[in-house]
């Protein structure tokens, strides 16, 4: 099969642009016994991949260069050699930014059929995929939210704030999202239910944003749900309430490596807080429950999303661009069919 | 009874001075009914009193001017109307900086009576009292130290970082110190069986100090018992492994108000760190376990400690301010029998 490709042509020195990723043409290899051909219908977008960009020590192995960039896929089983598996399943996998993989279907956790009867298959991506997951565990298992407290999310209109928001809201908490613009702040509040939405681009300084933090949150802050990092973070940290609880889930602000130091680390002595970072992928014993609520959200309507979603593989890198950007409205997605 | 007291006298403006303590005379009032009057033996001095010299928020109230500072004391009771109490009793208490104190002895937790027989008195206010406990709870209970982990205390010779290295050695783990100074080192390795104390007089910079770390610790850092803060902390924060866990018991280095910040916050998300600020006094369940293997210890002499000794009253200001500035070698208390 004609196959069309993504692959990371350099990395960045600084900020990542659409010249770090070429488009390669190449046939889908003919099929081993146990393998299945999946179509991708559509394409994950994730900040985590600007990590795997880098060379150097994080969390995740570099991705190398002139490889498929990974990514989280759903879509179609056009082709099987294995008998888990027929020709027109609906499939969850990381099948990374290509119109066709080739999956070992035999090895676990390469491969899962999902249910599209009443879940749009592009929420497997989302709310009720890995950003929806890593909520709920950076809420439940990290933060440990209770009833009462106030839960703050940085990037709250994102596939994770906004699943954090909500989720923090079902638990009786003070949900305050921050976002970019009065347009995404508008929706975490009004579509969402958050109690509050501070805009960051209208309070650029530690003095504006904390009086706006004051404002949302004026019995101070339990728990914090850091996606950002820098200011933020410095901002939400001196407003912490004793035994506060902050899960590190992401750094945006630096991902293109300008130093991002936190202002007063003694805050976290004189506030007794607990700061904690979490990788989705290393709590699997979790999914389960996550997703079972997650699924049973999104079915019913109650749990909401917003999706950004780039036509055609070709336009896969400037979306991307523009998600680390907060371009994206929502969770980011290419839709390939 | 004739008393000599010390009191706050004035706020440092930022290092902390003996201007800013004054030496009173005063008469201890007659007892009431349930009182008991205490001769002070012995006065501990600890980092935490500067805190409180401070106005503004931390987890301590601020010490009020011109009251008597706040202290643990170990003493004994010279006159009693408590039946609880009799005159001869060794007792320990927060009887603060002065010669007697009269102490409401029905209140829970104001005095207790200490054996020693086979602990000395001053024990108490050391390994076997609020310091030793800081220890226990900071490695077992933040910590959570297991046997070939490696574990990192700065003020290795002090009070609460003698008896973390001492602990992590009896639990199996590698116990590396970091203290002010070559005689300092040599007793944190060879008297109290650390295996390796890092001279930071000798390495001010990040990158010596690094590849002191890297020397003294090969297989990276597994847990913090911080105390100190700025420098200290980011380098070893750079050599934390995946997983590592944080107590952040002090900040000395930030005690006169000097911005500490800390400068790679993106390692708790790339290792998955848990940093978490504790306070002894919040973990009053833990104290009689911690306290059965303290006493124990010091009773058997497997548990060493070393004092810095100041003789009288009026010598606590100047032993105080040395304190801060890590002259003493030691627990540091002050002789007042």
């Amino acid at each position: 099969m004609q196959n069309r490709q993504i692959v990371l042509a350099s990395r960045p020195s600084a900020a990542a642009s659409v010249d770090n990723f070429r488009l390669v043409q190449s046939q889908t290899p003919a099929l081993q016994s146990g393998q299945v051909l999946v179509r991708h219908h559509y394409l994950s977008l994730d900040p985590y991949m600007r990590g795997r960009m880098n060379e150097g020590k994080s969390y995740a192995a570099a991705q190398a260069l002139d490889t498929v960039m990974i990514g989280g896929t759903v879509g179609e089983v056009v082709e099987s050699r294995s008998e888990a598996f027929k020709p027109g399943d609906s499939v969850l996998g990381m099948g990374g930014w290509q119109e066709y993989s080739v999956v070992d279907a035999g090895q676990p956790g390469m491969l899962r059929k999902v249910d599209t009867s009443t879940i749009p298959a592009s929420a497997y991506l989302g709310a009720v995929g890995m950003p929806g997951v890593t909520a709920w565990v950076g809420l439940n298992h990290i933060i440990g939210a209770k009833a009462g407290e106030t839960v703050v999310v940085d990037a709250a209109s994102g596939a994770v704030g906004s699943v954090v928001g909500q989720l923090a809201k079902a638990r009786g908490c003070r949900a305050v999202g921050i976002a970019g613009g009065a347009e995404k702040c508008a929706y975490v509040r009004d579509e969402l239910g958050f109690d509050a939405c501070i805009d960051y681009k209208a309070a650029r300084d530690f003095k504006s944003l904390a009086a706006a933090l004051d404002a949302a949150a004026p019995g101070g802050v339990d728990g914090l749900f850091e996606n950002v990092g820098g200011l933020i973070l410095d901002v939400v940290l001196s407003r912490m309430n004793a035994f506060g609880r902050i899960a590190v889930c992401g750094m945006i602000s630096g991902y293109n490596g300008e130093p991002i130091p936190l202002a007063d680390p003694r805050l976290v002595l004189t506030q007794r807080l607990k700061m904690q970072g979490f990788i989705v992928s290393e709590h699997l014993a979790l999914w389960p429950q996550a997703l079972a609520e997650l699924g049973a959200g999104v079915a019913s309507g109650k749990l909401k999303y917003r999706e950004s979603v780039a036509q055609g593989l070709e336009s896969a890198p400037a979306a991307f661009i523009g998600l680390l950007a907060g371009r994206n409205f929502g969770k980011q997605i290419v839709k390939l069919v």
